[in-house]
């Protein structure tokens, strides 16, 4: 069966020769011309016509030409707030029907007329997808493009509700040029190569990815998961950890032990220890809290002798907020005593010397709690991780010092990661805490670093 | 892999025991209840447990309940005229991310919120389709209602669109319980059970659906295709024809006569004889005139020997306005000699009276074409099916005199069908001719009947 | 991609050409004439063409011819005793890979050389299991075509060794052509159309089959299951029993009563009701026991609350069995006076009239025990379907006065029906106690009957 | 749906207990005893059970202990020459059922019992096929195990028929876990990792391999095509082309210039120039002239605007065969000049000798062009590579002086490479003359080198 693609493309191509100046003899027309006779267009086949010339001419552009582009979008497709004001004051005066197709109408902006345009053309989706991608970059420098991204954001976040998302395992047994994308977006612990990519896939490991429809192939977010004994409490162990292998695909409790020649490891605790965005233009669509709890309900489903489910998780924003801590000179948690030994952290081998981290250990521990616990941006914790697993009813569990050597690792949080535990029992009563009252959960292991 | 509805529906109990009053231990609350509390809770979990709970209620209503319930979505959860004014005053002012975000909220009708959290429940999409079917019944009498009837299609409009829709071949080979549904939803050409819908899907015979991935195996939209020599006229006999057996699961162009055992059809038209949309609750949004030109796409891919695509219609809306017209003193098209002819029709048997035929055949036939050609309604033609055909770019190609001897056919158009052709190199045309201008697409061969 | 056959095609067409006397301009060859230059032609392209000529012949065949054919197979195509004998005493001489492979070669027969190159011509497994199938209704006549069926069974027993076949759920979502064939297929209850078999595929039903690769959409044998609580011992109250209608697509066991709406059956058993062999062809190549022992192992896995895993059964053999035994003057377990009680059976309504039931039943109860226990046949249980259980494992667990009012049922086995239970801790004890000693296993309820 | 292999083991689980010896209390048995027991029992759970026991002992060989288990195969397993004697007399004295019946069970000698039972151990047939591999290089030292070959060659010949093989596409899109076996199975041209596999599958690329059900995701052949214009002659050249980059994922004729951006390539050839067997317990059992035809048939479905199908191949025995005529002092081919300058080869960097190269190439490729046409063996050429295509029915087009330079490339043919071409309308025509007549079909241009 054919594609939607390729028929679309005919289709298009069929309406292509019905549109002045770009059919095969003419010249082509500019993308504001292209634009603005898409959303006037009644008829389908030039509309799909014209939306595929308006996807190509937009790939096309270079860096000025897209700013030139959402400039033409700001502009000449924004909503006319005369109009809605009429509307609004027509509505106010009587609510029927047509008060009410009128007001609907006049607050459906010229844009998201276009863009649901554009979704119809082949790639449309996509296309969209990265146009917010790259627009997000520009609205510091352009806070004028900030209604184009409500308008695409109110689309996609309509598009991509999570009725229509579908949770897939991915494996070794995945085609390959999925699995190449793993290695692309890997956004948490850098993948090597494929041989990498095959260890984290291997027995005793677990990957899940959510997919949509309209992106064929072409996953949304996934979380990687290492079956382990116990808590794990370093990245690097955890990755380099020898892979067990077996006759049997799938890992098993351990067995009574006559079949001694394949000894299956005994693990009882699944960690979650990296969950990777794929598309930047989705940015702010929320999926992984979604993701974190099918995908532990899955696991339960499989191995039920799973005792534990828990993140070892990076706390990105540690460093810049002690840094942060240190020039203030009100800090009420940083002594000049500790700021003497902070001190230490700017020689490149701190980790390697056993005095230097005996001083930090103790120091840097209590400090990074506070953070997590006390660190506030609006309505939630500063850390975006902590926002997030908080966010979906996890508990803080642990703080792991050293859990992560890498020059990344170092950087973001002074080598320390944390583990979030997601205690089945507790995890939507932690959740509506956290949502309706800004309540943390926390362990009271971790409690107790809080003093 | 658990599917997505096991999977909220675990989520959906784990939140139930947050909800004071439908726990385990409590007594129900009321539907208004809930929907309101759904509105306003901020937690995912809560969010599922209610929108859970709400479809169970509102699945549990009778006809009256149901009344009660868009009453209350009506006095309810409309949008409030007087922020959208203070909103779009707002903007008017000033044209930033705040205003533009203020605005777009109070626009955003508490239905259309309460809707979004329907939809993530489990069945949340297909209760809102089916909320919308049943509403749809109660608009004549309560125009107030016209509001959530604008809400539920804007939503849904949005979802289906057609960039997420997917083509699919129905066959013999298709799971029952997905074949069991065509002869649930024919809506044009009755089946009479499994031996006809077996007959319907013969090697001379093709049949393709529209689906959504949020309505697993539901068809949207269908369409029965024959494999004939010729243009066909008469649904009776095109559906008692007997079936082309063969060894080989696709029919074929006549072979070279060396395998005289097993003649195959010469066919070379396709014609589109019944087109049946599956779901009541999409009413208006339109899926018909891409599903027949992607299918014309697949034949012409399958069977490069086919010439023509027509289709094989019934005229609807003929007879009523035959009887208006017969009824109107006034009428340019209708003499008193017609009247008088016209009389015959209402014996029963007229159509075994070779006399009366011979009079009406003629007559009929100029008044059907007139009908099809000239009458009209708002900006296009009278006839529903002319209309959707008309729009795709079809043309009116020929008229069948008893095509349908059906007690339906002859009560709807006196047992007229008509064809309307798809010629591929004037589809695109037509279309855009009819759209911007109202343009109707005849032949040679009609434009005769028009005088 | 192509599949096999279309490609198998393309590949005889070519060689087509290189036949004398079947090419596009010659005269039809007879199908000696193919055979044997089928055996002896060394090419391959020349062979699939060949092959398939042969094919075709065979099957344009009307049973005179296809007796013509087998003789033709047993004249000049058996091996030959003289080369055997001869190669039989050069191995016996010295053994070695030479004389080995010229023993190999001449105990193959020049016709399961024919029947190998039969099986690559497109269609040619099915062909061949077809020719099979007719053969067998031949042997009685013709003795002298064993050895025909001697080969072909052997090719076909290595074919579909159970290495090779898939076990696949049936249902409600199958593709209606293979739905179709179990209908065609049922050989025990009869289907009566597609409502019967939806009945058959609702939720508390569950259907199996095994197939095989070369064949494909064609089960080898289907097994159907009723899931109920306690023993069944009534066919047609079975087959009768409604649906239990429920939102969930499986049955579950007693939820905890807060959902009272959809009560779901507390099942606890599962009834074998119906097994059959589906290919004729196939006859004596034994699938049944793997199917039985995988399905029990499938539905433990969907439904742990399974406690009893039994057959409802019919008896084939008994009304003939206690016919002969009626005649049987010497018979030691009929009485004269129990001869004068069997009269009884021979009124059409004796199943209406208590009077005779009272008479009848521990009559025919004791005389049915001892049918199923002791009549035997070579070393094995006379009674065919006794055979196939208890060969599998199975013991006798219960008899069923009347458990199968049908005509059929009354004529086979005056209406009593059996439960072959299979006990999993004892199924595999069973078994090997029945292949090696010839042991049957019963319940202590059934070795009461036994006195 | 539990696979194949999980059901059996539980099968074989339930059995184990059953036989002495081997059941959780008791200890090991040997080998020999297993698989006498395997051969004798009757029960098939125990039989599975034992089956699966030879299985794991089996693997657990080392080298000495396979050598061992064959010898006992040997003393042990093999037919008895006396029944098969007395049998073959008393088949020759009637041939009835009874007589071919004992004669053929005579015949099938305990260990094509044995391996028939192992074949249904869980991984039974990939087992056979791995002692088949082991065995094969023992031949050499124990001519007497050549008997255990012949009866796994029949078994597996016979199961391995082409009707029951499936030809698959190999792509990008294939799971990872089959890619990485290409990886491992490449034996003409190493594939140096997954960049240079993800190369050899890029577009302007295709690769097909053919699958068996009993062997899941096992390739047991597979050839990569290069689509390019005209002949190639250069692997290395082949390989290093840099990818043609586009949007559509095939590659098509070149488009009407409009779409300037994308230059495809106008190619019009397709060259096989890699053909690798992935099973070497199959030696013996041809699938690749099957697989050519059908890709052939496959690619010419795809790509209507190729023109030429050729291999570029290697000529593996061309230096060995020359080496032998340059010692042996009657060749009538080589003079004592040809001699002085062959010794030119001797040096290690000959070919970047010019003058060496001036010498070398019209003497060599004559050389050459002699071997390929002239050198037999049996009744076929002297060169495997050359035996295959030509039985397949290609025709020697061309000879590329320098083809490959890799060190294996010098070694093997002096740097030359072979185009065999597959002209289609020759083909069969060729295939059969071949093999019935052992004709060799040449170009006009390579007939030119045979003086």
């Amino acid at each position: 069966m054919k594609n939607f693609n390729e028929w679309v493309s005919s289709i298009a191509e069929a309406g292509r020769e019905l549109i002045p100046g770009i059919g095969r003899q003419g010249k082509k027309r500019t993308l504001p011309n292209l634009c603005h006779e898409l959303c006037t267009s009644k008829g389908e086949a030039m509309g799909t016509a014209l939306a595929d010339e308006v996807v190509k001419a937009y790939k096309a552009l270079n860096a000025d030409g897209r700013i030139a582009f959402y400039d033409m979008l700001y502009r000449e497709f924004s909503a006319d707030p005369d109009e809605i004001l009429e509307c609004a004051e027509a509505f106010k005066e009587k609510q029927d029907r047509a008060t009410y197709t009128a007001l609907s109408k006049a607050i459906e902006s010229p844009r998201l007329t276009l863009f649901r345009s554009i979704n119809m053309a082949p790639q449309g989706t996509a296309t969209l997808i990265q146009m917010r991608e790259h627009l997000l970059r520009q609205l510091k420098l352009h806070p004028e493009f900030s209604g184009i991204d409500e308008d695409l954001k109110h689309l996609l976040a309509s598009w991509f509700n999570r009725g229509f998302l579908s949770l897939e395992r991915i494996s070794w047994q995945t085609p390959a040029h999925v699995l190449e994308k793993l290695i692309a977006y890997e956004a948490v612990h850098e993948m090597t190569g494929w041989d990498d990519l095959r260890r984290r896939l291997a027995e005793d490991r677990r990957c899940f990815a959510f997919f949509h429809p309209a992106l064929e192939d072409e996953p949304l977010i996934f979380v990687q998961v290492a079956l382990v004994k116990g808590m794990a409490g370093n990245i690097q162990e955890l990755l380099a950890r020898p892979v067990i292998e077996s006759d049997d695909p799938k890992p098993k409790a351990k067995s009574n032990g006559s079949q001694g020649e394949h000894p299956q490891p005994d693990f009882d605790t699944a960690i979650f220890y990296s969950i990777s965005n794929c598309q930047a233009g989705l940015k702010g669509i929320s999926f992984g809290n979604f993701l974190i709890k099918q995908v532990v309900l899955e696991l339960r489903n499989e191995f039920p002798q799973l005792k534990q489910f828990a993140t070892l998780s990076p706390i990105p924003g540690f460093r810049r907020w002690l840094d942060a801590e240190i020039e203030n000179p009100e800090s009420t948690i940083i002594t000049d005593e500790n700021r003497k030994h902070l001190k230490l952290l700017d020689s490149p081998t701190w980790t390697d010397d056993p005095a230097c981290c005996e001083i930090l250990q103790p120091l840097l521990t209590r400090l990074c709690a506070h953070y997590l616990y006390h660190a506030k941006k609006q309505n939630g914790p500063l850390d975006p991780v902590a926002r997030f697993h908080l966010g979906n009813g996890a508990e803080i569990a642990r703080l792991n010092w050293l859990g992560d050597r890498s020059a990344n690792g170092l950087n973001q949080s002074a080598g320390m990661l944390v583990n979030y535990a997601y205690v089945l029992k507790n995890v939507e009563k932690n959740h509506e805490a956290f949502v309706n009252e800004g309540r943390i959960a926390v362990s009271s292991e971790f409690q107790k670093l809080l003093k």
